[in-house]
């Protein structure tokens, strides 16, 4: 069932997105310059309060407490205190109720913007050239922030709002653990389906791998080079480690063991050494080394399974080594204990539904059908979709590198998606007047 | 020639030692508490300065100019200032001058502690356990820097000085580049002989390796991990080339590639990886990665000729490997460009005759004859052997796990090199009345 619309409504819509379409790219570019990255997120979180604040939205600010997710499923351990934890709602509460409810969800962390020597400028300092936005965020996921409150000021720029209620989110964490969508969970939010812009140009995610992070500890006694040779190294003993690892990653992407959304990628999941670090002096034998790995996993592949492999696998490969067979690996998890999420799963007439809606709003924007994608990557799309029964959509603007050096977002692909967003609006939750 | 002493002598000075030897041991803990790595040995210094200030002897204390030394043979690259890098120097000169003059060497920079939690006891907080002192410098090498101070010690508690110009010399940077030293010959400390009681279980260093230190920087442009395979991984791209300076490493222990006094051993020049750093973010692939390489050479090998062949060889690795050859490494040296030393090469009259009053003062002291030994590391030895026609004798203190946890030196094997040292000044430079 899709609501049916006044006809003349879709081109006023659009066109109210591009009156307020330069106000949009100075939203964006005014909320890419905070460097929001895990644990600085506070002021950015103060920005996007203060513009829902304004707009007249019920704000929500609070402060993620672990005791209230850490029983619940999905959530992902952390390392550290979580004082600096901040979620933001707005709340819309629709006068008739004749509609069906939303979340507009998005994640206001970026990761870290690395060396800023390989940045052509620089990363918080936003700029605009060719059609593109550049800056750490401004794709991933500051333009899909932008995207859902301008399509909301733009009803309201033709004197409506959602007829129905309508929770937009900014939330921390999506790129270590979720926590933070988990959080919004916790506190009770639920809607009838949500809608995640991030950055996968134009396509409709139905299906999202999972994602474990882990640490590995090595450390034993160091001495003098003088008196040892390489089977002492800490840093060194790493690397069959990850050899060991990469053969896991082989066989866990076998044809055999993939789900039917991802039988056509040879090489879906990804497993990442993301950091490293070991030794302290030049001269003196390593004793210790630490390195960060992200695994993938695929939709319904159970996380308790597989940390029990990667723990074996380490714990087989360090028996090999002479260095780590008296001094077996640590494994730390922090991060992602994240669960695959299909959309294409979820048979139910809400998510039929849903998606109907968006590919109509989709086509009225772009004259194209709105084409569909599995990616490679996780979202917080599974904490609605896994935990309260409620069909995610992830349809965002085209960003290119994306956790890289000289991020970029398109900003017509912005327009877009910020018109396809507030008709989403429109037809799925209806409109009233204000 | 060696100075014939007075026969009663040499139990009065061993009998001085020993009567002081419970003060050495507290000022040994009391210079070991000062937590002198790199960057961070004023304190140490003024410590020692007002050590030799109120026994009497002429105190000088710089800062180390690297234009005073950069020009200079022997001198290595540093990165960062030399602001805190300050030396200390006691000067003695005899009334009489009938001897031979002596350098009295060590260095007061300590190797970092590493995890605080691999030491039984803090690292800076030395106790003494079984007849043995804990704690990092213990024995390397502040055990030598007491020994040669409670040496000059036990002579002026006889009423007795060194017949000739004695210099007392605590230095900087011994363990990374040596420029400590270097800056000492370039104020124009000489003298007929040095001794340096670096921690090598009272045997006499005949010949030392050289040591090259430096690092490789990888570095490319980034992604998300959803989007590339280990091809673009930063971390992962230092392994081919760690594996390429194993391959050369072997190469350069060859038999026909030793010098002499290594013709013994199968693997006297360690390769060492002894930092790494790389990556900022588990789910980013990491685009850059640094570690940071110690490559030992023979006593003759020639630094240039190392250090185009190191270069060729992690050129050569990087052409053959996807991440490299687009984005070549840059290696960066920064500490030690240190040239092998010999002291058995040296056919010198004064070479042989300090050997031969080192062997009778350890001699009197032991009972036992003095061994050789050609060891794996550098030490500040190579300065006034090759670049000031001065013999320089390495010999000093057993001691345990330097550069690891738990450092010690054994305080009975002090003891006796205090003793010989002290019987080695009174003969090397002959005593006379203060």
């Amino acid at each position: 069932m899709t609501r049916d619309m006044p006809p003349d409504l879709t081109p006023r819509i659009l066109d109210a997105v591009d009156a307020a379409f330069d106000d949009e790219v100075d939203f964006l570019a005014a909320l890419t310059a905070h460097p929001s990255t895990r644990g600085n997120e506070q002021a950015a979180q103060d920005f996007m309060a203060g513009a829902l604040a304004e707009r007249g939205y019920a704000v929500d600010r609070w402060q993620i407490q672990l005791d209230d997710i850490r029983h619940l499923p999905g959530f992902s351990p952390v390392l550290g205190p979580y004082e600096d934890a901040v979620n933001v709602v707005g709340t819309h509460r629709a006068r008739t109720n004749a509609g069906r409810s939303l979340i507009l969800n998005g994640h206001i962390d970026v990761v870290p913007e690395g060396p800023l020597d390989m940045w052509d400028s620089p990363p918080y300092a936003p700029r605009v050239a060719d059609g593109w936005m550049y800056g750490r965020g401004a794709g991933d996921m500051k333009a899909g922030l932008a995207s859902n409150l301008y399509a909301l000021d733009a009803l309201r720029r033709l004197g409506l709002a959602p007829a129905a209620d309508l929770f937009y989110q900014s939330v921390v964490e999506e790129e270590c653990t979720g926590n933070g969508a988990l959080a919004c969970l916790a506190r009770g939010y639920r809607a009838d389906a949500a809608l995640i812009p991030e950055p996968f140009a134009e396509e409709l995610v139905t299906a999202q791998l999972g994602v474990l992070w882990f640490q590995v500890h090595l450390k034993r006694r160091p001495t003098h080079v003088a008196y040892a040779g390489q089977d002492a190294n800490a840093i060194e003993a790493a690397i069959p480690l990850i050899s060991a690892l990469h053969e896991m990653e082989a066989r866990w992407n076998g044809a055999a063991h993939r789900h039917h959304a991802y039988a056509h990628m040879d090489h879906a999941l990804n497993l990442n050494i993301g950091r490293i670090e070991g030794g302290d002096w030049t001269s003196s034998v390593p004793a210790w080394c630490v390195f960060d790995v992200r695994m993938a996993i695929f939709p319904g592949q159970s996380i308790d399974a597989a940390k029990s492999e990667i723990e074996a696998v380490l714990m087989e490969a360090a028996r090999g080594n002479a260095f780590l067979k008296n001094a077996l690996p640590e494994i730390v998890y922090h991060g992602f204990h994240a669960e695959g999420y299909a959309l294409s799963d979820d048979k139910s007439a809400t998510a039929a539904q849903a998606i109907g809606a968006l590919d109509l709003a989709h086509g009225a924007v772009t004259g194209e059908a709105l084409e569909r994608t599995a990616i490679t990557a996780t979202t917080d799309a599974r904490f609605f979709g896994l935990y309260a029964d409620t069909p995610a959509l992830v349809y965002g603007p085209r960003a290119e590198a994306i956790h890289g050096f000289n991020e970029r977002v398109d900003l017509e692909s912005l327009r877009r998606v910020t018109k396809a967003t507030a008709l989403f609006i429109a037809r799925w939750c209806g409109v009233e007047e204000i």
